[in-house]
């Protein structure tokens, strides 16, 4: 299918995502079962939830445009979610697992916001104001989501991830 | 190789950066290529001569550190290229092909600049101060990478591409 108009982009930009987000509802159940951290476990399963919300959010999105999705692959989510599983499966101390996990879950939401910032200047340009508004909500989620994200990393993973560095002696300098 | 302490979480991204800037290298000239607006050329061109100063930052983190890079491919990045050179063969119009391949290229940017940050909190938290200010140079040049691709957008790309929508008839309303 060409990308003839700014409306095809916006379609097809919201494909990928809208894959994307699916794969991520599979993946993110698997990340808060290999995070240790009971705050980071949480956060991962609010995300969820959020996350499911944000494919609903899609589906009207596609209805206000008067379009179905394509079938589309998000190479890039399965990269991502690759990467995140490779390191939910990581032999080592927990807490330094943990801020792993947290590394491989902000790259994913930094594509979201990506995504869904190139989304909304496309649905603006058109002039599809509630489709912007829509997708504006979502942003604005994956933005908290990734702020979460640094908290927990700043107050509690990496804190603890720094003394198992302590402990397993000073070899590392 | 076991993820035993920060450090050794440091070195596992930094080696994923590595080969995700390696990747990069090869991919921007692609971008440059497909590229029709003469301004979004010309920053795909000035940004792979960063890149490659990016590399070499990398290199020296890696010296200061008293390490060697990891053999690592950054599977994230792979998708990442492959969703652009996707973007890259699209046809339809060369502007709205612009517009898609400026959100290609702003994912890879916030792919580097989530991994940036992360590496350099944990530099910071291990007192590797040195190394958290060269990385620190890179995630601030891929910040301003981010602006000038929204920047050619909003001013130029995105206006023109709403143009060929109108060109194209009202087919899509």
């Amino acid at each position: 299918m060409a990308l003839d108009t700014m409306h095809d982009l916006l379609i097809d930009e919201l494909s990928d995502i809208y894959n994307a987000e699916k794969q991520l509802v599979k993946a993110l159940p698997k990340m808060a079962k290999a995070a240790t951290t009971p705050k980071l476990k949480q956060a991962f399963l609010g995300h969820l939830e959020e996350t499911k919300g944000h494919v609903t959010r899609l589906e009207q999105a596609f209805e206000m445009l008067g379009e179905s999705p394509k079938r589309k692959k998000c190479k890039a989510m399965e990269g991502l979610v690759a990467e995140g599983s490779d390191m939910c499966g990581e032999d080592g101390d927990d807490a330094v697992r943990d801020a792993g996990i947290i590394g491989a879950a902000q790259r994913v939401e930094h594509y979201e916001i990506a995504a869904y910032g190139g989304a909304v200047a496309y649905a603006t340009a058109l002039g599809e104001t509630k489709v912007a508004a829509v997708l504006a909500r979502t942003l604005k989620e994956e933005h908290a989501a990734n702020d979460k994200l640094s908290t927990i990393a700043e107050r509690e993973v990496n804190p603890a991830a720094l003394d198992a560095g302590s402990e397993a002696g000073d070899d590392e300098e």
